[in-house]
C-alpha cells in the first residue's frame, strides 16, 4: 500500500489508525531473517533461536509522568520508551530480537510529532538489533502513553534474575549515578537549554536518551561470573533492594564508593543540596547492578575490563544477616527505597 | 513477600505500585512449566515450545474510548483487554503461552477496581492458558489505560496469517454479527440492565465479554483447510477488505449471507435503523474470517463442525478482479471500511 501524503502540520485524527501504521511501517525497514511476520497482521510472527529461553518485558511512559511534550524531542520519547524496556533484557544478560509499540494518542498530535517519536524508536531498535514487528494504535482523550515490549533470548546458563545472589557477594555498578536526576531537575528549572553547560546538558543527556546496558549485561552473562543482576529504574537503594529481597539476603552500599555523575555533583553544589540521594533515590539512571560471588570476582573483572566505555565499580555487598542498610562513615543507616510512582 | 492488607476503599495511589504488584502475583497462581520466570524479576522467561513459532501481538483498551468506568463491571474490562489480544493470536492458529499486563493508573481508582479488573484477566488467563507473566504499573493523569501483551505458539506449517488468500477462495464467518454494537448502543441509551430482555443482555455480555474464537482457530490452523484468516476487531468489511488486500485480491461480501445476532436485529427494528451496518460497520465482534479453497472445502466444513457451538457461514468470495464489494440483491456497491479509531 502506498503511504499516502499528509501535511507534516496535520494530526494523528486527521490520518487516522490505518495511514498512521502504514507510516511506521515504511519507515521500520528491513527485518531480519528470524522474523517471519512482521508490521500488517494479526500478530507478528518469530522464529526461536534454537537453544535459547524467550524473554520478554513490557514498561510504559506516560506524559506528564515520565515526559513532557513541550520540553522534550519527540525522538527522545520513541528512543527512551524503547530504552527502558531493553534496559530490562539488558539485566537478564539478553540479547535483543523484537519490539512492539503501543500508542494511545491524543488526537490533536501533530503528524511530525507522530513521525518523530517513531523515527527515534525506530533508530534505536535498528542500533540494537530489536526490530519493530507490530504493536498498536489507538486515540485517547488523556495524555499520550508509549508503551513498549520488548523480546529477547538468552541461553539457560547464561541467564541472569534478581534472586541468584548469597551472602557475601560483591555489588558492581555500571556508570554513574544521579545525572538523569540532575537532568529532570535542570530542565524542571529551566527549559532554556542554550544556558546550560556541558555538565549541565550531558545530564540532561542521560535522563532523554538513556543507553541500556545490553552489551554488558550480555559480556557478563556470557562470563559466567555474576550471580544476580538487576536494572536500576529506580535508583541505586530500591535495585539494592530488590536484588537483596529475590536472592532472601542482606545489603549494605557503601556510600562513599557510590559513583557519582559530575554533573549531578555539580548541581547538588549549586543549589546547596545533598548528591547522594540523586543517586540512591533520583531514578532513571539505566545502570545495571551485578552480585558477584568472591570465587568469581577475577573472571567479572576480566569481562567487566570487555564492556569497553563502561566503568565496573565496586559499591557494596550482600550479607546473611537480613535489612537494607547504607555505610556512612563507620555507621549503618537504613537504605530506604526508590523513587515513587506514586 | 507478604500481600500487605489494605481497605477496599483505598485508592491504588495508596496502596502504591510495589504493593500492587504483589496483589497482581499473590492472585497469579501456579504457572505452567513453560514459565521459567513470572512477575518479579526485570523480565519475564519462557521456555519456547520445540519446533513452533513464536507468536506476539498487543493491543490496548482506554477509558472512555473503549469502556467506561461508571458503565461496566471492572472484570469485564480486565477479561476484554485480555480477549481482544488472544482474538489475534486464535487468527494466527496459534495457542495461547503467556501474557503481559500494564496498566496506566489514574491514582483515585478505588483498588478494589482494581483488584476487580486484575481478576478478571486473570480468570481468562486461567481459562485459556495465557498465565500473567509480567507487565508494568505506572500512574497517569489521564483515563485508565489497560495494555496487554500476548505470546502464543503455532507449527510453521499451520500458521494462519491474512496474506495467503487467493482468488476463488470461500470466506466463512464464525458466530454472528451486530451483538456487540447493538449491546453498545443499549448500553447508551440505558444504563438501566434491568430494563433489558434476553435478547439485549446477550448484546451486551457480547460487547462487554467476548468470547476469543482460540479453539477454532487452532482447530482450522491443525486441518491445514484454511488458506488466510483475519479476526474481526473493527467488523466484516474492515476484515475482508484486509484479508482480500493483503492476499492481493478483491472480494464480495454477500448482504444476505451475513449472519446476524438476532438481538441486533431487534435492536435495529426498535429504532427504526439498519441491521446490516450493525455487521459491517459495527466493531467488537471478535469472530474469525477464514478464507477457504474450493479444493479445501469439505475438509474445511469437516474441521468447522469440530469448532463445538460455533457455526459457521459462507459469507462472501475472493476474486481476482480489484476492489472491495458488496453484493446486494444482485448489485455491486463499494464495501466501505470499519469502525474508524479516531
Amino acid at each position: 500500500m502506498p503511504v499516502p501524503r499528509h501535511d507534516a502540520d496535520a494530526t494523528v485524527a486527521a490520518v487516522g489508525e490505518h495511514a498512521l501504521i502504514e507510516r511506521i511501517r515504511a519507515r521500520a525497514g528491513v527485518l531480519p531473517d528470524w522474523v517471519t511476520l512482521g508490521i500488517g497482521d494479526d500478530a507478528a510472527v518469530l522464529e526461536p533461536e534454537r537453544g535459547t529461553l524467550d524473554v520478554v518485558t513490557t514498561d510504559s511512559l506516560v506524559e506528564q509522568v515520565h515526559f513532557r511534550r513541550d520540553w522534550t524531542l519527540p525522538a527522545a520519547v520513541g528512543h527512551k520508551a524503547l530504552a527502558v524496556s531493553l534496559s530490562d533484557l539488558a539485566a537478564m544478560g539478553a540479547a535483543p530480537r523484537a519490539s512492539l509499540l503501543s500508542l494511545a494518542l491524543p488526537p490533536d498530535v501533530p503528524l511530525a510529532e507522530f513521525d518523530g517519536l517513531v523515527d527515534g524508536f525506530l533508530a534505536l531498535a535498528a542500533k540494537t538489533g530489536a526490530p519493530l514487528v507490530g504493536g498498536n494504535i489507538t486515540r485517547s482523550p488523556g495524555p499520550l502513553v508509549v508503551d513498549v515490549t520488548a523480546i529477547g533470548s538468552v541461553r539457560r546458563r547464561r541467564l541472569l534474575t534478581r534472586g541468584g545472589g548469597r551472602p557475601g557477594d560483591e555489588l558492581f555498578l555500571t556508570g554513574e549515578l544521579g545525572g538523569a536526576a540532575a537532568g529532570l531537575a535542570l530542565l524542571e528549572a529551566s527549559r532554556d537549554r542554550a544556558t546550560f553547560d556541558a555538565l549541565d546538558t550531558d545530564c540532561v543527556h542521560h535522563y532523554e536518551w538513556p543507553d541500556p546496558r545490553l552489551r554488558c549485561g550480555q559480556i557478563v552473562a556470557h562470563s559466567r561470573a555474576a550471580s544476580a543482576c538487576v536494572d536500576l529504574s529506580d535508583g541505586l537503594a530500591d535495585a539494592a533492594g530488590q536484588l537483596a529481597r529475590a536472592s532472601q539476603t542482606g545489603v549494605v552500599v557503601d556510600a562513599a564508593a557510590v559513583p557519582i555523575h559530575p554533573g549531578a555533583a555539580a548541581w547538588a553544589a549549586r543549589t546547596g543540596g545533598e548528591t547522594l540521594p540523586l543517586a540512591l533515590v533520583g531514578g532513571e539512571d539505566y545502570e545495571l547492578l551485578f552480585a558477584v560471588s568472591p570465587r568469581h570476582r577475577r573472571k567479572f573483572l576480566a569481562a567487566a575490563r570487555a564492556c569497553r566505555g563502561l566503568v565496573l565499580t565496586s559499591v557494596g555487598r550482600l550479607r546473611s544477616e537480613p535489612g537494607q542498610w547504607l555505610s556512612r562513615m563507620g555507621q549503618l543507616e537504613p537504605l530506604g527505597s526508590g523513587f515513587v510512582h506514586f
